[in-house]
């Protein structure tokens, strides 16, 4: 089973990133922790980031045939990128979409998602940690799929 | 640790409600996976589960001292209950909101979660897996406040 | 054929309440009406009233099994209650919508139905022979779905 | 008593427009029904029926003096035509909207109903049926007015 | 100089039509001050009245060669018909809209002109003598012109 | 019979301000204007003009007892004054609303009148004739009521 | 003199609740402050708490006869409850809204109150001694109606 | 293969109307081109007029069993007609919406297409041309669907 | 203790204004009622009026270090007034906004206070009496700060 | 003639994409498609696809001088790229923009295109054959311009 | 060459008014910075602040024939005053919109200028440095002009 | 002191590029105008372009460390780019944002700077010049924080 994690913008600056809201643990610490939970998971996971919208899209794209899954975190992207649901439904792969802080929380316009129309799931607020619960719901879905 | 999960209007009604959306498990069946979950994390979790609004929000005030946090499907209620908003507000314990359906991929007036912004995050799309998810986000939330 | 009659909050007041909308008969002349309707179609009707939207909900879910159809007057609910179009989504029997007052004729908030998308159809702006007609139509419709 | 029904936009292709919303019986058949209702509720019923909005407002003003009441369905211009509002205004008629499907289940732009501010109040979702509906709600009212 | 003055929908039911806001003057009255106000004027002013929004835009295309400007009270279209705002601009004659009630001090609805912007001016809330000033306003409009 | 006429902010800056919409004629111009006009209804006018929106209001409260009428441009005002409505509604004298361009076809925001709901009528278009059939509407009103 | 007063949703959390925004006073204190305050007026005051919006209701419809006027803070369900509008609008008692923060000052969506429109008068922002005001403005109020 | 080719209102004023940007050629014109290109195809076309909504409608209508297909400029009820978005609908023909102008570069209103929707598809923005491309577009498609 | 009362637009006109909603008493009574409070409470009591926006802006600035609390009935620039709003929240006093009537009862742009942000609390719908609420509320808010 | 034929996100996906919305034929096909078609016309086509919204700006802003006009399907970002509008705006050549599907009848925020004010026309709804009718209103335009 | 610097409500209160946002700076030292760097540009300014939004269209009126230039800070009027724009537009004279805080990155009634559309240019967010950046702007605007 | 330029989208099309509304000044000019003025504050400066909003992204968060502060022109993105406006917060470096034209006199859409909410103040509607006065605002504002 190989599941494909799909980091957004300004993911890559986790840590230094309003800390208040993203917490203090850096970027590295976020791959470590993906990659932690798929080896107890037994699975195979590949991380990508990027900061452009349509790389976003080639790597969902790109996932079809390569991955049995994705997790993505379309950061900034979630609220407005049609481009991104519309590869989330192309390549129609189980999705799970992950956020680090709680969207609905925030700002008013972080309470929308339009990507996560184009997913199983969402997961978000649990900081790092969602990445796992992402991976694991994943995980579970595939499962089922399979039986 | 002891977690009380809520279920909202009609979460009662699961296997006979919408199944192409909601699937085919009964209640009964979800009520054992949440216990079998809890059991495997070594907690306790009690269950309750109303149609109404009101009641919800006293589930919720009255888990203040008794419980160390809340696991809740407000459903319906998610998305224009003020009152179970400023009641999760008030007790001010770890929460994690949970839907069975994807409530991004349907009616706009689902994608709306009024509830939200009470908890600590929202798990949504993955059926009645979901719980399992949200004990488990919970347990890890309450594990790292201890620590 | 057996026959739920649901009334929602305040239709309890007729006759005293804003008597110049709701008309100057009380709540025990329109109990009169269904009930010497009902026995002219030849069927059985229960009639339940609630303040509460949940308790509405709950009656909804108890019909499922004890009656053929329901008719139900969700008063000031009908502009907002998600719960009670779940309940009747989840139960999926013919049921009936029925305003005492013409909706479409009031203010604007009125004017809106959010659980009239659970009915097979609604009756509205005809005082309390509106039940009657109500009645009439769900008699129709599941004799036709009979026939 | 005499009654005219009046027939707004399309409501001449029944049978062949859109049968799973409005069903397959022809418009013959529903001017049958309309008949028969008015026969067996010992009234006379003339219909109309016009792709013109300016055309219905006609109707409308015509019937003032001729008739006792309307049963009418302004279709597609339920949405829009402040013309007929202020035709059945004008007339102040007793008047009963009518519609084949509930408009209330269906797109956003269908469930608002300008015309019935006009009305005496509104019966849809009960296909043909309505109509009969329709006229037996008219002669109650107007029973009631003479009583 | 000849003037053409056009008149929409309900205009012809003025007396029987909400006489608490159009007044209890009838249509022959209002066409009777129309004709006097033009003969004092000296100018020729020809009446037409139709209920339907596309035969007034029939009127505006023949007015163009055979009129010097319009007069014009689209009534209920006055809020949503681009088809006589277009044919307003198509035939580009000096144009007054004239209301008969204030719009401005009525539903929300019937404050906003679509037509408006297709002509010179508009005057409302003066009564049948609205169209007195309309043809006074015309009238200097032309002289200017000419001039 | 005497009328006060009350103009808003920058109508002092006639000729000047935007020719292309509001003309190239002075502020004296029309106040000459006015004023020939009252002398050739033989009436008399007073004329004030104030860029402050309280003053206006001002202005409205002391003609109570002194004018019989009042002829107003609110200017910006127009579109946001609550404090001159109600200054219209508090003397609830006769008052026609004048605007020098067509309100209706210009940008969104003017065409919005929040005053003219306290008057009896408006008039917009005609360049500074529309205060000459200001005149003649408020002298046609108030000759109607004494009458 | 008889008043009843109903407190809402969260109310009974005082002093637990957010106390940075309702204070640091108990449940208890309220309802002392509220009896001191009618025994200093010589009137009396009964107390009544629910979270539940429909109880609420049923609250104000069993006041009908039994109170002369209502204090009543309906907590979160001020900004939905049109059913408790209803219920006030039933019974048309003289009622005053009171709220604990200034609602004014707050989130968008609890600057709009839904309820109020059902009663006198509205007292928000002055804490716990809004109750004080509210009795006594009821107090003023049923001295005039009395006078 | 029969086309029918239906013109909305004021398209009979081409070459008069607004021609920077309906452009010079008149309305005779625009039918030689139409019958031009149906030629050039080797089908038949027949051309249709009108400024009445109602009439558009009844020209869908009539133009089952005697046309394989709909070319239609609705003109200025592209932006508000129901009644003629019902009328495709229910005839249910292959049809395509053609625009003189680019609707997408003029007021935000005329960018709003409630008729598309019941087209297969839409052309806009090539002046008289648009009709060319229109019918070969049809074309295409019927020969698709033959095949 | 001294109190700054400072009435906005057209309260001055109290007795005159609209007395259906606002009253047959005058403003002498007003400022009476307000003098009589103050003294009663043992406390000096000012009190201006105007219509102007920008010096009910400047009697509040001017009100800093002169006056101990600020009641204010900013009118009709409740709705609207920025610059109002500033000003409070620039003195930063202790300050009670009042409404003759129930704001939350009449046209929906009445229901919004825009200057109730820079205030304590908000009082409205009792009248003139409303300002001995307010002068009460504003004391109470005082006495406990100084305490 | 030279042409430059653009397509954005996930078009490079056809086939594979919501075959029931874009069809079964792959991208090559559509590639085969545009180069025959520009064939027949005798004129020459360059085709780009790009997931990246500035990447496709890059593609119009080199177009200027090297070629005649644009083809141009900006798929997801038709209903949100300022950033492709003013690239389209900039460079100022004739442009095409196509749609394979209709976006006239699917989700709301499809029937928006941001780009079309940029473009001299736009073709949706005809499949691959799109690209056949935009080439060929392309060459149209690009002849009428030469002649 | 000579500016006018107009000050708008409650900038008189710099220092004291909340000078977490606008700094702890008085006014008088504001007006120092600006005569200051009027002198090193070699230009003369005059100052004037109004809490008045008719008396800052007034100082903008008359700045015509006397000033080169104009730089605004119309404070809580830049969100709403319509006057105020029609001022600028009427005088036509250069002028620069300055704001002490940064008007984007605030409340959402704040990020809206309704009169900058009457300037050159804004500057907001750099404090009282601001207002050297305006003349700055201006004084090289004015030279390019000249020149 | 070292400052980076950040451009976006078709601002290398400067000259080119809608003249009347960006000027016929070229890139390159707009470059050395940047230059020139950091020369003459004593100051280092790079300049960048993209036209891809994730570059954009990339750009500032490699300022960090690198750069002491930010003039950026987004643009077109400068309307919906939260990934930008993530990433300024993120670096949380002293930005100024710019642009050409007065973003608050064109359409209603540029008006709005999503940007803007994560720099320290912005600069419209000067031309290049805005640079200059872009680079001295931040050499004030890094300045004084150094003092």
């Amino acid at each position: 089973m190989k599941i494909l994690v799909i980091n957004g913008p300004n993911i890559n600056m986790l840590g230094i990133r309003e800390p208040e809201i993203y917490g203090s643990k850096g970027y590295d610490a976020l791959q470590k922790t993906v990659l932690e939970e798929a080896a107890s998971l037994g699975i195979s996971a590949d991380i990508v980031q990027s900061n452009i919208e349509g790389e976003i899209a080639g790597h969902i794209q790109k996932a079809l045939g390569a991955y049995d899954g994705i997790v993505i975190n379309p950061a900034a992207y979630t609220h407005y990128s049609i481009a991104i649901l519309d590869a989330l439904k192309a390549v129609n792969l189980p999705a799970v979409e992950v956020h680090i802080s709680n969207i609905h929380a925030r700002e008013d316009f972080r309470a929308k998602s339009v990507t996560a129309a184009g997913c199983t799931g969402l997961i978000s607020g649990f900081g790092p940690d969602g990445y796992r619960l992402a991976l694991r719901a994943l995980y579970g879905f595939l499962k089922k799929q399979e039986g």
